[in-house]
């Protein structure tokens, strides 16, 4: 059993090594850049060779499990043997899954990716909620009693996302407002002891104005932000002020290809990691002189 | 390569079997029932137990892919004999996934399910909107390639579901509505072969008077619909009509428990399916004689 809640196991890691996660995303391209083959093999040395590497330095990281999924049953054992790893290593995983569904289905969801036992579990995995937040349930109440945490998807940048996202219920409210505000409330117990509930919301760093137009507010979220989209060809400093406002501090950058197509030769991945690090933190602190 | 589009072999196999799938939901529960242990050899025997019994009768079989993968890679090397059963039998498998992602993510998805190589290609997946129809289109381009089938999340009957599927976009639209529309777009190709799409939709048959109240018109989605929720505690015959209209001859009708409870005992379970099966038949034969 975990001994720590996510909330606190998350933030104190995210204060000591910063707030940058990194996307295992064993796509072919990136693997052709590291010179693998796309087979099983070249599949573990990469996924196992960036929690290696990364596993001390960074404060999360977050397999991509379809990369994993097209290799069938053999691609699963690796996740498996890489999930281990980031446990041994001592690194927050978070398990990009984006499972949603009811009753019964969704409490095998959560026992499959949360569970104590399960070969799959991971310290988060991400939750889409096309079938209401409420549906769920069964993963958030899981990940609470097994100390463990959930990125339900809100607001992405790809531009098919506002069609769901930007939708407005009977009261007025946008989808994915909506979908904050209940991740808030069920965040709330942990207010009165000073950190984050178990409940994280996935914000993509690139949606510009979308939180203002949909009159989303974050202040009582009080859980992480989950935001991929920055650096590169994402969003820069001013960009993501824009977007997260003081919310910024509860802000997990996440990146991957950027640090990873430095190839796996050890002192550039790390080196890349670190400044990319170093480009989140100019983010965070120049917010702080605001 | 298969030989013939998805909407064709589907509507078939409807045509000649009846309308009815059934679902290969392995339930701790209900493997209790069957005198399973709840292990990976009990899962093996439940799975391909009812492809063995079933897949001579089905239309099609739907495998939920929670309930294999919280046995981890072990449950996924089951899943992938389970849908390499349904191909040498000879019936149709719709793969319970319900995934949705973006960009080379979703590509990945495709391939896992949909690829003619994939460990765990189906005849069908099923999927998930949140992040838009559009983010789709890996894999409803990928399955109408390789004539394969979606169906993607519509309308579902869980309490917490309209809070999403019915808020409205911009144009007023409800977003199940617009994701019915838009497979009715992607699926009129077909309409001058006089055949089905590739793009079928989930819509539970107990949501009532939901289709109505968002002005959802079934009428040009040219496409299978997937409707959990038919028998015993769920929807009768009237309610059927109520909710799918002149469109109730492109139901499939998804039971699982209602027939697999019966256990494994051979003849039960098929006189199980088969009077579940005349139950489908009257509510349809019902609506010609309207």
């Amino acid at each position: 059993m975990i001994d720590l809640p996510f909330g606190i196991r998350l933030k104190t890691l995210m204060e000591k090594r910063g707030p940058l996660c990194v996307g295992i995303d064993p796509h072919p391209q990136l693997m052709e850049l590291w010179g693998l083959e796309h087979s099983v093999n070249g599949l573990e040395y990469f996924a196992r060779t960036i929690v290696e590497l990364l596993g001390p330095v960074a404060a999360a990281l977050k397999p991509q499990s379809a990369l994993f999924e097209v290799y069938g049953s053999a691609g699963i054992s690796v996740l498996e043997r890489t999930l281990r790893d980031c446990e041994d290593i001592g690194t927050i995983s978070i398990l990009d899954v984006k499972r949603g569904d009811i009753g019964s289905t969704m409490s095998a969801y959560a026992q499959a990716y949360l569970g104590q036992e399960a070969p799959m579990r991971a310290d988060a995995m991400t939750l889409s909620p096309y079938l209401g937040y409420g549906s769920l349930h069964p993963a958030l109440s899981l990940a609470k009693k097994e100390n463990r945490g959930t990125f339900v998807l809100g607001f992405t940048s790809n531009l098919e996302g506002p069609q769901v996202q930007h939708a407005r219920d009977e009261n007025g409210q946008a989808v994915g407002t909506s979908i904050v505000n209940q991740a808030g409330n069920d965040n709330s117990y942990a207010l009165k002891n000073g950190h984050w509930g178990h409940v994280g919301i996935v914000i993509g760093a690139t949606i510009g104005d979308a939180l203002r137009n949909t009159d989303t507010d974050l202040s009582k979220l009080n859980g992480p932000i989950l935001a991929p989209g920055f650096g590169a060809q994402g969003a820069g400093s001013s960009e993501m002020r824009d977007v997260f406002g003081s919310a910024l501090s509860q802000v997990l950058v996440s990146s991957s290809r950027g640090i990873l197509q430095v190839g796996p030769g050890n002192n550039d991945i790390v080196s890349e990691f670190h400044r990319n690090l170093d480009a989140v933190d100019r983010v965070l602190s120049s917010n702080n002189h605001l």
